[in-house]
């Protein structure tokens, strides 16, 4: 047989899994991947995923990929994997590749949506899905504060602690505040790249801002300080 | 101290619960919020929900009422519930009304949303709140066939099988199908009080008219039949 290479897009509610990457004692969307795929293909298969993401994210499209040999064809194998993988996980799509691609050195750029409920009480409905915040946010602050983001920056002040320093650059196409209906504030952010835990440190220092605990420049100082000891929860 | 009686507004994620009412060994949401109201009052006390709901239904304005002797305002026991109650269980609303109200009786009118998904693929993170029906629907024969239920009529024929029989004519004010976002379909129904399983059984032989396994005039004979053997899963 012919080694191929697939490409697939993947929705989970990542609520049950301890993150993206495959863990010995944990259940993670990786792992339940290539358990399935193994199951199918009768060889461990290493799924390469665009990123990494941390517990409790959840993905709308989230691109994977892999390389075996089998003759089953892309519409096989995302039968085969939705019949195994639990129904918190599903393969939206499945084609086959060139050998050259690569989720995460081919990814173009990657969205972020991190939802805000902001409302006096919580949502029972929405818990596993936004983060509640009592306080009445202060949206034109935050979107002055969200500016500065723009454009290529070092993230460092907004990485997670210990983490690994080798490349702390990453370019921000796109960033925004969108105000939904019921209180939800989604901030959607775009880059070609995050850093560990950057997405929810900028947010948890965009509501600092919100809140009216720091200033907006107070948190530019932040961002150019690369200081992560200096930015929110 | 005096009885006064309280009106709740309750929001819930049905998924882990068994429905409204109280069982013995099993957790339910008049349960867990009379178990809550007990530790606050110190008295035994029976909410009143407005209706009943099957295992699996959320809520988002579920009103109850309840009448104990409590010294404590509105307020203070809005907080006190919120704060012992599960985080799938959140009291919206508190507020003091006459001893006359019951929650139940005095209802205007209830209205259920019923969420279909219909697309080829299940979604990972809608599983808890759509039913996910792959076959494409026929719109326009479900709309058809939703006008027949506006109106006053005995719905026996979708009342859940072996229910008692005393009152089985109820009055559909508002009924409509609303095509939202991402192959989402929102069946809006809303009458003054439902039959046991009564939207589900609706919804089921709807969506065989949508697929085409029976007519808009057989959904009609159906409805007029009375009869629980005909109608949809």
């Amino acid at each position: 047989m012919e080694k191929r290479t697939f490409q697939i897009t993947v929705e989970y509610d990542g609520t049950d899994f301890h993150g993206w990457q495959r863990q010995k004692n944990e259940s993670t969307i990786q792992g339940e991947i290539e358990a399935a795929l193994q199951t199918i293909v009768g060889q461990p298969i290493t799924v390469a995923g665009s990123g990494r993401t941390d517990a409790g994210v959840h993905a709308l499209g989230q691109v994977a990929s892999f390389t075996c040999d089998t003759r089953l064809d892309s519409q096989a194998l995302l039968n085969g994997l939705n019949a195994l993988l639990p129904d918190a996980i599903v393969i939206k799509d499945c084609c086959q590749v060139d050998h050259s691609f690569h989720a995460r050195f081919s990814a173009k750029g990657k969205i972020y949506h991190y939802r805000l409920l902001n409302s006096r009480l919580p949502s029972a409905i929405e818990r596993r899905y936004a983060w509640h915040v009592s306080r009445t946010l202060d949206r034109s602050a935050m979107r002055a504060a969200i500016g500065h983001i723009i454009g290529t920056h070092d993230f460092s002040a907004f990485e997670a602690s210990g983490s690994p320093r080798s490349h702390t650059r990453r370019t921000i196409s796109r960033a925004q505040l969108i105000e939904e209906e019921n209180q939800l504030l989604v901030l959607e952010i775009e880059a070609d790249g995050f850093l560990r835990h950057m997405v929810r440190n900028i947010v948890g220092t965009l509501v600092a801002v919100g809140i009216g605990k720091i200033s907006v420049s107070e948190f530019e100082a932040i961002l150019q300080s690369k200081d992560r000891s200096r930015a929110g929860a």
